[in-house]
């Protein structure tokens, strides 16, 4: 199994994201990895990150605030759909031509306040896998406690946002 | 019409979020006021905010990454409710108790990458009004283009988050 994060595989001019790019000193540089890697029975692979948020993403004190949850929901779930996408393809990730993945739609159900000081888990599952078009299921947990539930319907980055 | 905005009127332990809180001097420090206020047709009221976003939150060079967004979504909306909230109760806005409201569920559809340096505009709608549930239906522009919409179903605060 790949030790090396998704998001450490992405081109140097995409790893700019304020939520997983390793060039952004200033963001939460998110690290996916494969859980579970099943090249039989792809929907049946699992992907996992973990992360524990500074105090100052603050909902209220003591408590993780909504947009950190989305991000990392949203990072989450585009690395997952990038490397499930070179998996699908028999590639290995971070070859050429990339695929890169952007977020055609976010849904988050916040189901529990999420504790602050406390390093997240979420894992990220798959229900759809097209060429183009890659949905992932993410649990985001505290203490075994799934805090929220996401979605991310992620497409297949458009040539026009690539410089 | 009141030109204080919402966020400024929330009591001063529950102002501390990242993505709205007047005393969260790291975040985003979102600004919600009343569009349009129509007393004797709530569903007819809107709310704007308008933000530029700082550099560092990039998704690829040149845009704003999604995190971000669903952020500004989800400040507005749960601004926006605790507004309505109030103005239902036809209560002045940050009058004890105390109407704050959370994010149960997010949706975020990213429709056109958002560009960065642009001063971005939300719009709130409000499509249900409930004592302890409110759905707000946003939109966010740059130049005019919408770039994502957002729903932000929004609940009362539970008394367990509040120390």
């Amino acid at each position: 199994m790949n030790k090396k994060a998704f998001q450490d595989s992405y081109p140097e001019e995409l790893s700019h994201c304020y939520g997983c790019g390793k060039n952004n000193s200033d963001g939460h540089q998110l690290k996916s990895f494969w859980q579970h890697l099943d090249k039989q029975n792809l929907l049946a692979s699992t992907t996992v990150a973990h992360h524990t948020p500074s105090d100052i993403y603050t909902a209220i004190p003591g408590f993780v605030y909504g947009g950190m949850i989305a991000s990392l929901v949203d990072c989450h779930g585009t690395g997952s759909a990038s490397a499930m996408a070179y998996l699908a393809q028999n590639r290995d990730m971070g070859s050429l031509p990339a695929l890169r993945f952007v977020t055609g739609a976010l849904n988050v159900s916040y189901l529990a306040p999420t504790p602050q000081g406390v390093e997240l888990e979420l894992i990220g599952r798959f229900s759809e896998i097209k060429e183009r078009k890659i949905i992932v299921d993410i649990t985001l947990s505290a203490n075994d406690i799934i805090c929220a539930k996401g979605q991310v319907i992620a497409v297949l980055m458009p040539d026009s946002m690539i410089r």
